[in-house]
């Protein structure tokens, strides 16, 4: 007999909310949340569904717990042992799309709440829910848009745990407190098309641009520091030449991302990036689209309070960390709220054969009754 | 009322013969030289109409005039001043696809054909065409699989006069007496895929390729000489990345181009590619395509028959140059010929409003008779 926790998860998983689809995940979230008194309003935003509930009497402090119900696309299903929709469970661990970002936290933090409810149904405080549909995706109208409602009603969390697969090896063994910032750059290096046998009538923007892309894939932006690691620069795109193999082409596509830490601003990024360029001798077009400023939650009551109930439950000490990927923390950050984020192994996230420990679930739903315990008891 | 020349000009310019199709222009050519008493051989290979004709008693010498009847596509034609493919002089300019490049210099040839053989019915040695309609294209059927017939056939060429259009700023200017050589490669950098919030679990081949570009784009190959420019390297086109912003690539795809002299040879640049890329830190795969062997036909009895027809008809002294494109002349050169180009102006050929200047046609017919006079007479 599965833990409640498992049966909600596998009902999670078997709906097929495929960014930015919902698919009835949220719904289902909501008549549990409502059994136990929450407040439900569903903020459905362009295409995206968002769920916004809250329990509780004292306006503060507010716990929100923030995550998706949204998954990446399962890709070749072919290629999974077990459909990825099915939601099986094989060996002591649960596969399916979404199992482990972050149906799988999603369903513990639900059985989580409903015991708390039941244990201390007068709690202090409020006890929020900030699911979205669109994290996966573009993000324009999940939690960012949500927030910026929730902001205008004058509205402030005071802490918010996001849901998302923190773990690296053992349940709990890292809780991200901050995320780096995150910058995309579109680089166009201008030159003059031609003909190859013609070079001297052309300028080949391949050949003028090798030069700046050794330079700025060699440059050291910063440092990191304490909490950050060092900036980060990556090509992910380029692009020059229409397929033919007698012409120079006119321009070369380029297009990198920044990961960067709280030691460098995103200004002093892009005015170091055109310095960079300037200092070689061909036109360019340079833009860039700021995705995410860094964040940081210091030690205070919510970390302490994390790093309590993982240590309490699992008799781990988790570690601090700033790395990895965006997520949704960032748009919830810049509020004044503390973020962390908590959960399952990240080891098979976004890939074939995604999955999760049935007993890291049934524990993590442990570790998040704690966390409210020692939080909003 | 409309010279020989234009009128049959206009004739095949009206003819779609968009490469690899010929669409009637060589029946057309047949048909005249065919009148004058030249045996005709139509050579179809795969799906390219070629033509073979030959006239005179002599086994030798053996001037054969090579061209072609296909033509690159109009593009756009709403850009064009004329519909491409109706042949409209304006201006003392006649317009179409082709004109140029190169139906104008069949033209030219045909109609000096017809004057020579009246002129000259016992004229000493061979005078032959070699029609292809499929030089534009992959060119594999076409003039290389005559050429290769013709050896097999223990024929020899003394003299090929390509009608290319040669010319730069008037006709008769330039007169080409070689090519260089042309090689393809195609170069893939291999790194490894990854998210590029993890950049040290990945490898960037755009940042592991820069330098090899910038090495490969400054090296200088050779001096070329006398009669070759130095061999020039150019990237005709590079691709890395699927689109996705926060993906670093697997690997990056580079084609390139060269066109080199007589200095060095296919081997030694493939080997000296291999040779620099191996002074850097990363896997590759490397592949390369030889299109055609540089070539040069030095002075002697054909280049001196040409120049003496473009001075007695013009005034003007042609320069030599083995500068610019490939052209079918690559096939014939191998067997011991001795090849030049020498044909109208070159200045639109391939472009919207491909045009040739009336006058041009006609006094080009005027220099292709005096060469067979110089030499046949
Ligand atoms: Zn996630
Ligand atoms: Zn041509």
């Amino acid at each position: 007999m599965n833990s409640e926790t498992i049966q909600l998860a596998c009902e999670l998983i078997q709906r097929q909310s495929v960014t930015p689809k919902d698919e009835g995940c949220q719904p289902l979230i909501a008549d549990r949340l409502s059994q136990c008194g929450f407040d439900i309003e569903h903020m459905r935003i362009e295409d995206v569904d968002n769920l916004w509930a809250v329990h509780g009497e004292q306006r503060e402090p507010f716990l929100v717990f923030a995550g998706h119900t949204d998954v990446v696309p399962a890709g070749d299903a072919d290629q999974w042992r077990f459909p990825p929709f099915q939601a099986t469970i094989d060996a002591g661990m649960l596969y399916g799309r979404g199992a482990a970002d972050m149906k799988g936290s999603v369903a513990a933090f639900v059985v989580a709440t409903e015991r708390f409810i039941r244990d201390y149904p007068n709690h202090k405080g409020r006890l929020g829910y900030l699911i979205t549909s669109d994290e996966e995706g573009d993000a324009y109208h999940g939690t960012d848009a949500v927030m910026q409602e929730l902001t205008r009603r004058g509205e402030q969390i005071d802490w918010a745990l996001v849901g998302e697969p923190s773990s690296t090896e053992q349940l709990g063994d890292v809780i991200k407190n901050g995320r780096r910032g995150s910058m995309l750059g579109y680089l166009t290096v201008k030159g003059v098309q031609g003909h190859v046998a013609y070079p001297h009538l052309a300028k080949n923007p391949v050949h003028l641009a090798a030069p700046a892309i050794e330079a700025l894939s060699k440059e050291v932006w910063d440092q990191g520091n304490e909490f950050f690691p060092a900036t980060s620069f990556q090509i992910s795109n380029i692009k020059a030449g229409t397929g033919a193999t007698n012409v120079i082409p006119g321009s070369a596509e380029i297009m990198f991302s920044f990961r960067f830490s709280t030691e460098v601003t995103a200004e002093q990024l892009q005015q170091r990036v055109a310095e960079l360029l300037d200092q070689f001798d061909f036109e360019y077009e340079l833009n860039f689209e700021l995705k995410g400023l860094p964040f940081l939650t210091e030690r205070g009551q919510l970390v302490e309070a994390a790093i309590a109930a993982v240590k309490s439950t699992t008799g781990r000490e988790p570690e601090l960390s700033t790395a990895g990927g965006t997520s949704d923390g960032r748009f919830i950050a810049p509020t004044g709220a503390q973020v962390l984020e908590l959960g399952p192994l990240n080891k098979t996230i976004h890939q074939v054969d995604e999955c999760v420990s049935v007993d890291d679930l049934n524990t993590l739903t442990e570790v998040y009754y704690q966390l409210m315990v020692n939080l909003l008891a």
